[in-house]
């Protein structure tokens, strides 16, 4: 889309963009092993309450229309220049976090898009779309799974009853949690579609600062398999069993997880791999395992190409099985195909950022995002920002304030360019 | 030796050696997965202290001297022909079981020596050794470490304070369980040397049964080498940080246990090597390890050998670590140097079989035995009896009744041929 850009000076305000970051990781604060800033606050809980009452204290200060639906997602909106609020160019993301969680992932995009929409309204500048911001729930997926269940059910992916009856690693039911904490709102499922949806996020990985380089414009989000392998050998005595009789169960989890990294080495970038979980049962040190279980994480960006690897796996698996004897069976934990964003968002966002001076480079997210849903109802992108040394999902979890206000203001660029735009987007 | 076996149609009785192994089984008794007869008695607990009241009860019942020392071995003997007990032919092994234990390891080498025993007494035969049998504390390590504790005591090997001082799995300490279930007895350790040493036991492997054999004569026990390896890489998010930037703990762990496997395999027979254990930090599917744990079994008949495959482990760690770019530290959890059984014992044990139509072969012992410490006091040996399908420590262990009572006829065959031996035996 063309645009003239009369607003390209137009800033948010660093500081109060800093200070709403500091004081939401207040909520749900630890300290790291080395004294780091960790926030944790999983989905529904007592502190997922605290902090969504904080963010929609800051939405109602700037007097957005606030419409919190079943699935407790909130959006805040600023109307269009004739008072309507229907297909709003929308920035979004998430406030709760992992366990283990840090103060930016997920909340630098809602407090930006707050600080974004703020800027407009004190420039005086009445936009021919509205604007709004929004937060979904349990983006994460560390106390309900699946992820992004949020937005998910905004995008019409899973019905409301289902999503409501899924129960968390603590017992606790969806709906019930949302009921407890308040935030089970009367806004309908799924949601009304947007103009546009834009994600500032930062990038949790060591890309962009490997690179020298301060924005990311998002192509799309990887696909991801992730499937839990159960192997059944025999368990017996360490000392006494030969090798040759041997049924391992432990030794064919630790050839599955080398064969994981060996897979996604040979098929190249984006591949990836990854086995985060192995539990081997009995578990002693003079017993041969009887059984062992671990994940197995797989991402790309081409559907195709993820097929070829869950396939080479499963080949090695059936190999492996028959060599040691043992039986290998595998369940699917998730699996979404790989998302692309917008072309047109994608140009948008390089060329914003371009024009503010910031080094960019195109590149695809390797974690899931509420953009991915998003980019089913509407053109949907995504803008990042460094991570030091790559680190998320870790208290050590920083991005510098220059790049997070950097950030903001191509968000703030973007939002203005598409709610300005007198073109229609294209559907997705 | 050279005897004369005037008594070579003495046998025990089958019947009543079976009925003490199963009421003995009923002390700790649980029912595998399968409803198979587990047995779960671990050291100085209530169920240990049951088992030991009914085996002393046996043992009194017989008319012999019961001796109880300091760290709750029970020795019962039936003096010589002059009425001494000083030096006799020691029949013995352990009543305690690990937690998933069965109904033979240990308890056959115990009660079938009281059966020997029994079976010379009813025979009127005065012998010119006191005949004696034992058990010892702790030979499974599984509630207290190390193993073999009882008998690494009684041969001098560990100093009774610090026996008493050593912590549980459920933080209670030796001395404190010994007094509470009353059997901190007060007979000195280390023990009184006797003239020899023998230990009847299930053979707890597969080697047997697979060679249709139906008794081993132990040529020793191989030589244990355990450690826990400590590796310690870099915490990551699995979809964003690229395959080359990793530094992934859980990978270095799963290449270690190959390795051991590798290693095993390729120096060959008597040589094994077990991970038992794998615990990766912080264990989540989409997460890079940070940190990951595991324990190696390493074990070989030759000491060399055995600190050859430590040497080749700790070079592959330090390639390895090197590669990863992660930190690789280990810790030894228990060190036990080969032991060589007393040739003429090994001798006497194959020739009593042939002698009573037993087919056999000369074979290590892959597990830890009384056998081995009480070795370092006197000429020692073992007999084993098969495995079936090689499982122990594990509900489902078995040994055929026909074995259970051979097995016991060798030991009988064999005390009485080293308790009217002229010959003194040699020091060890």
């Amino acid at each position: 889309m063309s645009a003239d850009l009369p607003h390209l000076a137009l800033r948010i305000d660093g500081a109060r963009l800093l200070d709403r970051l500091q004081a939401l990781a207040q909520i749900g604060a630890y300290q790291g092993p080395n004294g780091e800033p960790g926030c944790s606050r999983l989905a529904l809980t007592d502190a997922d309450r605290a902090g969504r009452d904080l963010v929609v204290s800051f939405m109602r200060e700037q007097g957005l229309q606030i419409r919190i639906d079943a699935i407790g997602n909130v959006l805040a909106i600023r109307p269009d220049h004739r008072g309507r609020v229907e297909q709003p160019v929308l920035a979004g993301s998430h406030i709760d976090t992992v366990r283990t969680g840090g103060r930016y992932d997920g909340n630098l995009g809602v407090l930006a898009g707050l600080s974004a929409i703020e800027a407009v309204a004190r420039a005086g500048i009445a936009t021919r779309r509205p604007l709004a911001v929004a937060f979904f729930t349990n983006e994460e997926g560390a106390r309900f799974s699946p992820d992004m269940l949020g937005s998910l059910v905004y995008a019409g992916g899973l019905p409301l009853d289902e999503a409501y009856g899924i129960r968390g690693i603590d017992g606790a039911t969806v709906g019930d949690e949302l009921r407890r904490i308040g935030y089970a709102g009367s806004a309908a499922c799924p949601g009304p579609v947007p103009a546009a949806y834009v994600e500032l996020h930062i990038e949790q990985g060591p890309v962009l600062e490997a690179a020298g380089l301060r924005i990311g414009a998002v192509t799309g989000v990887q696909g991801i398999s992730w499937q839990e392998i159960t192997i059944t050998g025999q368990s017996n005595h360490a000392g006494t069993t030969p090798m040759a009789l041997r049924h391992d169960a432990g030794y064919a989890a630790a050839r599955v997880a080398t064969f994981v990294r060996e897979l996604a080495c040979e098929l190249g970038p984006p591949q990836v791999g990854t086995v985060g979980q192995i539990t081997l049962f009995p578990g002693l040190v003079n017993v041969i395992p009887a059984t062992a279980k671990l994940t197995v994480d797989l991402r790309h960006t081409d559907e195709q190409s993820l097929q070829q690897a869950e396939a080479r796996l499963r080949e090695f698996a059936a190999r492996l099985a028959q060599q040691e004897g043992v039986q290998i069976t595998s369940r699917s934990l998730a699996r979404f195909a790989p998302v692309a964003f917008d072309p047109q968002m994608i140009a948008l966002i390089e060329s914003t950022a371009q024009r503010l001076g910031a080094s960019t480079q195109r590149m695809p997210s390797g974690a899931g995002h509420d953009a991915q849903m998003m980019a089913r109802l509407c053109p949907a992108g995504m803008i990042f920002t460094p991570s030091q040394r790559g680190i998320s999902h870790n208290p050590a979890e920083c991005t510098a304030p220059d790049d997070l206000i950097l950030g903001a203001n191509i968000l703030l660029q973007v939002m203005l360019t598409l709610a300005q735009s007198e073109a229609l987007l294209p559907s997705p």
